[in-house]
């Protein structure tokens, strides 16, 4: 399914499963793909980081892309992560998302080195031109110590570089600037870019971003309960604020169970995508809730944590 | 005016006018009350970062309080902020601060040393021990490099230490959670700390704030424009999101005007600080725009830069 | 005594001792004082952030000045530190230095806000305007939080602001590369700067620090060892780098006390600054190891680590 | 040839050369081997950061490290880069590399995601245990964003999966302490684990980190001169410390031209490698001094900078 309009709604970064050897489990991510799209979300964004694209191998985020085509099966939009430390790095992840039948790019800022704006820019600019997809800039600082700057992004926005903007950066400030410089909540139709999609990476801000103009999110938490993001983006989308800000509590209420694992005993990674995955694997989804190597596994103290976030949030576990 | 009740609403940071010889203009600094509370503020925080606390000497700054304090005549609450390195010298300005007719304190974390949580619980202990106010966290990472944990907020917020929080950390995401940790936006009265006021200090996300649950704002620009922020306030308690959303896009407008001194020039506070005291220069509140040395004044350029944000905010200078 | 040579060799920061009231220990403090100039340091340094001034009330610091000044009875030259946020407030403490008979001053960049390099080289050159005293800058990004360059400092070398520089970034490449731009390890006399004096801050590399051509040390640790870092110093100035190096490795293995306060339970100025105060109280040079509130006390087990660290280095307690 | 003895002296991290396509030109790459090992260097180091080896594909990097093997032959170990960002990806890496004919790996801790110490110890050992060859660390926090502790890289060394590591966080003082804990300059031999070598990767500080009793360095700009290195590693082994620390000021004086391209018009890896690689141009070693895209390349300017830090040190251009 082609990008024919400005992406919007919910989006979720799809976990990618694995089976007890440690491989990508196709039968699970097959039913995780089913899971979402059943929820009505309203596109994929596979091989980001909760999909944990950085510990896959080649040959492993090739499956796991295809296994998310496949599965979706053209009923919503397909983006694909080309996560690597620079263009020519990432300009091969492109040319294999293409092929798998992305219908669009999500790269970040190179990694590693240190770049100039300059470089980054040059870094957009290349890989459009050198891949032919909607590219979306994926700003993720707390990953590759970097902050896209407003101008930056609206010089990619207006010289049509960029379709988009995921914005993990946290700065939720200044994506409300650059909302409004694109021409504002209500405006953004006649602005300088009128199909320039900015979407929130923040689970526990997207009625906040909604009010301010965003059009939609892309939430890690939305493996676990899509419908959720899906409730709270009809809500605000039907102008209903405070209904969106109740689901939105109860999905921060849910979000807890990023803190299942002990700070002192693993990353934080190892802890967020863990609770993720068990929760799928108790809400029947996958077989296995392991996260890859070197991130260490939940304890069944953990475990019994994150189970303990569904049912309160009215999600009990079926196993 | 004790604080009988919660703090809320609209609670700005005052600046601090200087006259031509670089001392506090305290006939300049009245009228900026008076421009405040005829604004509509429910209260006044002296001697902020926005107040250039951190710039002026110890008898500057109780001339200063002193001149809001007696200008604001009990009509808000006027809290003063107390922020120096460490304990022993935050408690004198306290008790200063006390003895001159605050009605509040506002402490930041210490900073210049490293410190562990255990010490920073046992400052605003010690603090709330030693001088007899109510007691607001002020958490700002950018200036004290140091964020304050949402489990250390909540245990002295459950402890009887603080009456509240201003939180300018820019983590929208971290106060959300910790509003719905206090009972949540509609169930803040029944939570564990009925009375605990959060205050936002970005100026730029406010409707989302109290959204979010917040209970008030303590905006830098509420300087230049307190009755554009009341309205807002106002609108989000009415439930009108769409209005207080379209307040807030306005007031993002007139905000951009920190950006008048340029990056490679002067200091960011240069820059911010300088263009709110400029603007209220401009809209015939102070006699002088300067800021405190080693700060660089704005150029004619940026000040231009100034009356033209002022202009399309719908506030024309007159002079 | 006056600078009237370029300052060199061994300049404690010298710790503030305490009594069991938590005041300034006047007694213990002269008996610091005797204890460091029998040891044949070339200067002192007082109210530098192992003097905990930033812990110490304006009374406070300026007691512990006067005490020092006093005791060391222009036996070697006494620097005090001016440590606050910006240049107003920093004048101020320069002018009571001045009074209580401090021989040069020691001031940071100014902290808690962000400040650009013309407003820090704006900082000292007020500062040495209005205070005829020379005036060492102290570089300690740590505290707050910005690094001054190497241009920088050479500017304000070159055109007579600054009479030296305390290095205590921890950036020695840095370090190297302003040596040898001011004339190097040997040119240093026929430099641009003839008279520009170079210290570390760092108690780890002065061997390293000396060959490299700077003028002496600034070290914590010194105040337990001055004697160690004197034999450092003088191996280091007849050549004998291998004797340096030893001497240096024995001082290194004695730093090790500064890890008594375990991480997790006290901040780093709690355990390295209580292990100092500790040390010396263990030597019998002041009465109590208390470092000021809201630091942490180390306990039993650490100052009996630290105990073992004194042993071990041929320092054994006499209590 | 394979490690035997513990890697020591001067190991270059070989720039990778690029021809006019942009393609590795292995016969550039050939001749810079040569002039490597002509100039006495003890090992080299293929596939760092220096050799830009993030900016190349896995086709590249196969290439690189394939030419460095056969043009080296055996006359001195060869250490290969596996620099990705987690355990699997890097695991294939390695693979290669050792069928490629390195002698030895070179890992840097996982990066883009977070990862507790833990994970960062597990990650070391399953590469040491997959891949059967001498592991080093590399401890580049600049670019990874964790520094390796001292306790962490002690236990790695203890248990037998380092070889060694090459130090590039540039916290000497933290070197230095960690060699007093392997046992010392002298008594390394005798020490917990005999066989353990530190390697500094800062070109300024050489003569320093080998008075702390560092067996070697990887210096960049060993690239450039690799004959001074050796030399101020040979006076340092033959304690002529003053002579050490003159080779090593020359050295400093050369590598200023790291500075040739503008600050806020390139990155520092575009201005660096850019100014390593224009160096051999110019000495005649390689035929094109451009960097991987996205770097900017170096100016007419800033290239003629470059020429003069050349003829400073006593390499005259040979065009």
């Amino acid at each position: 399914m082609s990008l024919t309009a400005p992406l919007h709604g919910v989006v979720p970064p799809v976990c990618t499963p694995l089976d007890a050897r440690g491989e990508v489990d196709t039968a699970s991510l097959t039913r995780l793909v089913g899971h979402l799209v059943d929820g009505g979300v309203h596109g994929l964004f596979a091989l980001g980081s909760t999909s944990e694209a950085v510990y896959l191998t080649d040959a492993q985020r090739a499956l796991a892309l295809e296994t998310v085509v496949t599965a979706t099966a053209g009923r919503v939009p397909v983006l694909a992560g080309v996560i690597d430390t620079t263009t020519p790095r990432v300009v091969q992840h492109a040319r294999i998302a293409r092929e798998l039948g992305a219908d669009a790019l999500v790269a970040t800022a190179p990694f590693y080195t240190r770049t100039h704006p300059k470089e980054i820019a040059g870094h957009f600019r290349r890989l459009r031109a050198d891949v032919d997809l909607p590219l979306f800039a994926y700003d993720i600082p707390v990953a590759v110590h970097a902050k896209l700057s407003a101008a930056l992004v609206r010089e990619l926005a207006e010289d049509g570089t960029l379709a988009g903007l995921k914005d993990s950066s946290g700065d939720e400030g200044g994506l409300r600037r650059l909302v409004v410089e694109l021409g504002g909540r209500e405006g953004r139709a006649r602005g300088p870019v009128p199909h320039f999609s900015v979407l929130t990476g923040s689970e526990l801000t997207v009625d906040a971003a909604l009010l301010a103009g965003a059009d939609g999110v892309v939430p890690g938490l939305g493996n676990v309960d899509p419908a959720g993001y899906v409730r709270l983006y009809d809500a605000a989308r039907a102008g209903d604020w405070m209904l969106a800000a109740r689901e939105q509590e109860r999905l921060i209420e849910l979000f807890a169970m990023v803190d299942a694992g002990p700070e002192h005993e693993m990353g934080r990674s190892s802890s967020a995508l863990g609770s993720f995955k068990e929760a799928l694997r108790l809400l029947g989804v996958v077989d296995h809730g392991a996260t890859v190597f070197p991130q260490l596994p939940l304890s069944a103290g953990s475990v019994a944590f994150v189970a303990e976030r569904l049912r309160g949030a009215g999600l009990p576990p079926v196993r």
